[in-house]
């Protein structure tokens, strides 16, 4: 999918909701469990019943690997069912990944080829050539992290190199990279004051902006300092979202949180 | 496994050697492609032919998500047959994940428990909070990246912050988090002339280093510069030791070349 596209589904639905899928069995309504495949049962519900009001589906990999080869297959199914019955939807893997170069390779093709998601977050500790095999695939995005929402942001990402955060050198380097134009950033809506000098450097670019919900970000900060002209926000919520409730209803009031968001999304979108 | 069993392994074989089990369809044996379970077939032909002369087996996850559910099922099988069949053997799971608090949670369940590895490889950038998770599990251990084999490295890697690099505050910082007694540390064979200044920061931990062999790092000088008093090295060779012949005696190829770094190590031992 390209930018253009994301942008005019944006405009379209009045939305720039991304919905994360971090499934734990822990939490989903108990009577999904006797499903032949509780992941991927309570997933399709929460498509179903939200695929119109979000832009973007991100199931994060850690909450499937943790099931193994069950949690995986269920991954496969989810974004099947995505690809097949909403083609429309921009989907990311938010996997976080990154290695030397025939590595991040092997990723690449996981994510892009195998899975056929459109976008996978990237760590960028491991530099230019970690990250440029995933560039190379047109028309998928690779998210690098740039300033995360968590409070470890600020062990490394907002030190000092040369009177600058280690998070813009990330930023100022990676536009350099071959194929950079692919490349989308992940910025924590906690922090969401730091999103005007973040565009400075990258006005155009989408940003990820996890953290709103559960997390404690604000939506109209974020919007307030890192919207652009094509909006180039995605703005996720996962636990905020998708266990709204546990119960029998809990594919509705998921519909109904998310609804509330894109609600808001449309009054900023005008 | 404790890292004094660990200790104990290596001066017992006389080697410190680990092999990373990397397994790319192009490249091994074409007569194993007819196998049910080629990357499986590949790998328990190498651990048959080499486990008398490594301490540990290092697959890299790219190269099984790769593969979908097919390359999961196999490095499943994989940590299963190296468990069952020779359990004094370290296993690492080289992922290199890292994410926010909850999500790190269930990305150590999916190595330590479901997969039941002794421990998996961390990138730093999300700082503590994505990485105590981890930390948490006893008697396994986390492989945080600090100073990594590829070019890349010196992107982020070697800046200064207050004139010290970026790595060593990651170094430092790592040791005032909780369990930190459970870290280890990915310091790339390619970077030995840095080795002395880490062994000032970490003189006790263990290294996993790459870089040997098909990146061009080399085993004397990493030796010199690394090992401390209870060794404190792991030094890794995948492709140079896998892919050692793509014909019928590729297992024998393979321990030929396991043979020849162990005796290295035998005499370094000494």
């Amino acid at each position: 999918m390209t930018t253009q596209q994301l942008t005019q589904q944006i405009q379209k639905k009045k939305s720039f909701l991304c919905i994360g899928l971090d499934v734990d069995l822990n939490k989903i309504p108990q009577h999904l469990l006797q499903e032949e495949d509780p992941i991927f049962a309570f997933n399709k519900a929460i498509i179903d019943a939200t695929h119109h009001l979000c832009v973007a589906y991100k199931p994060n990999t850690a909450f499937y690997e943790a099931y193994g080869l069950k949690g995986w297959k269920a991954l496969e199914k989810t974004i099947n069912y995505i690809n097949k019955n909403h083609p429309e939807i921009f989907t990311i893997a938010d996997a976080k990944r990154g290695d030397i170069g025939n590595t991040s390779s092997m990723y690449a093709k996981a994510f892009f080829e195998d899975l056929a998601f459109d976008s996978v977050t990237v760590a960028p500790y491991m530099g230019k050539d970690s990250v440029e095999p995933f560039l190379a695939f047109e028309n998928k995005h690779t998210i690098l992290l740039a300033l995360t929402s968590n409070q470890g942001a600020f062990d490394f990402q907002t030190k000092m190199i040369d009177e600058k955060e280690v998070y813009k050198h990330v930023l100022e380097t990676s536009k350099t990279w071959q194929n950079s134009e692919n490349l989308m950033y992940v910025v924590g809506a906690t922090k969401a004051e730091f999103l005007a000098d973040i565009r400075q450097i990258i006005p155009n670019s989408f940003l990820l902006v996890p953290g709103v919900g559960a997390q404690g970000g604000n939506l109209q900060d974020v919007c307030k300092y890192g919207m652009n002209d094509h909006v180039g926000l995605l703005i996720n919520s996962s636990r905020g979202i998708i266990y709204a409730s546990n119960q029998d209803d809990f594919a509705q009031a998921a519909a109904k949180k998310a609804e509330a968001l894109q609600q808001e999304m449309k009054v900023i979108l005008k």
